[in-house]
């Protein structure tokens, strides 16, 4: 229906690229909350592919490509052997990690959104999906460690507007027939500028409207 | 398979009301867990169309409806916005909130019913199914919000069974026949009035027969 | 195109002693989280019916198992009454549930492997497939009662072990064109048998290498 944006064989690798800085932020947490080398795997796992087995699911893309692609299972079980054996420098190198996994978020919204509307979804509802495909894996992953989902907490920096952007941007392009290597490119790189820079600058976004602290805090 | 039971206009509002008032559950349960206002939007979309899009995946009828009615995303958004200025009024109408939220509960049971059984679904799985379709969206919602779902909960008053009662009745109109706008309507209308009643009075379920405070609470 | 290798009935009736069994761990962990009968009633099925459901929502096999036979769905609330009635004893007999959920295990991981490749899945996907249909369920039922999965958590005895080493004997079986009665039963007991072993000497798997007590523990 669209034409294939990249070669196969740059898409994949890019895939895999977003699934392994993925899996590293799952592994990464699993470490954290003192779980056994199979807690690091299957966070990992999740992290990875949770959000691209959603949209699989919801489009009827089944099986899902997580379970059709080898590639997509062992990547992320190599994050999962690295983190348990390097993790004290995979900390160090948090730094490092949060760009991959800004990169991964770039990626994964246009994917994502490209791939919603190849299966029939509308412009409106593609983003949404590629949205959805971009943050899944991480909040699956703090909900399976038992934490509130970082996606929705107030003090960590701006990660849905970036990917909504990203995702915005690819359905503009299929909108107007301008989807093109190039602009899908110039997207996901706009959500991934977008995230280092909401790092950067602490940006946030406000909670609601002159909330009071007499609400009671759970 | 079964006449429309109600013009799909009159149907359509039905449930643009019933996902408005659960957004509403979602997005002041976001507020008072100090989310910022795209926590507050996620939780009120999962607490909205949660439920019916489990069932929708279940049955297979993918895309889900709230992934192809613009109309079932974009609720939850107004409602989102509507608590992230006036939280402090919503609260105070908590009561009124209540209402709805049981009008909701009792229009999903029935639909979420129909709908199964429209897709081939036995009378005892339809049931399931529309329990499920009234209750997964505020499961899902206690779940992103790391708190025990209220409808575990013993110190909740009755919620399931209630939507149990809606659904055991519409599934005895389609098994003699005598699923009408009426009868389905009394259904969701039972089942809106026994949570009222629920509510009124604190009605509860029991907990484990003879349990002792000697057993550990964690 | 796998010869059935159990005759239907025989296979039926072990899907509901591993249904049953699976029940019976959810509700007892609902009675000592102090949740009401209806708590109870849905933390058995999500519990005995999470992983399976999870297997055919990603095989394309709608509508689900479980909302197809009744005594799948009837399995786990005779499970709940059970427990509700009796859970005193039955935290008595927590050996035994032990045991019975170690059978549980090592039926799933085969039967999932085994339905999974039906449904056209490579060994490998088929492989994860049955070790996510053994321990689905039990994450679930973590997830819903507010704990971190004890799947992930490196303070339990080795489970997912036994269900790895299951699932790969079935694709073993499969690959070499020797799924028999014999063989496949083999590859249950043999699971069921290494969990019996970890809970017996307490096995359990490494955390990361190295870890620093230093390192910010949640």
């Amino acid at each position: 229906m669209l034409q294939q944006f990249f070669s196969p064989s740059v898409q994949h690798t890019l895939d895999l690229v977003g699934i392994f800085v993925f899996a590293i932020s799952g592994a990464l947490l699993a470490v954290r909350k003192n779980f056994d080398v199979f807690g690091i795997a299957v966070l990992a796992e999740v992290t990875a592919l949770g959000g691209g087995l959603f949209r699989d699911l919801v489009i009827g893309a089944v099986p899902p490509a997580a379970f059709t692609d080898l590639g997509y299972f062992l990547t992320p079980l190599l994050a999962a052997l690295l983190v348990f054996f390097l993790h004290p420098h995979v900390e160090r190198i948090q730094a490092g990690v949060n760009v991959f996994d800004a990169a991964g978020l770039g990626l994964f919204c246009v994917a994502g959104t490209t791939k919603a509307y190849e299966y029939g979804l509308s412009l409106t509802s593609s983003a949404v999906l590629g949205l959805a495909t971009a943050v899944g894996g991480g909040v699956l992953r703090d909900v399976l460690a038992n934490e509130v989902p970082s996606l929705l907490r107030w003090d960590r920096d701006l990660y849905a507007v970036p990917a909504i952007v990203g995702a915005t941007m690819a359905v503009l392009c299929i909108r107007y027939d301008a989807l093109t290597p190039l602009t899908s490119g110039f997207a996901a790189v706009t959500a991934f500028v977008l995230r280092l820079l909401a790092m950067r600058y602490h940006w946030r976004a406000p909670r609601a409207w002159n909330r009071r602290s007499t609400v009671r805090e759970e």
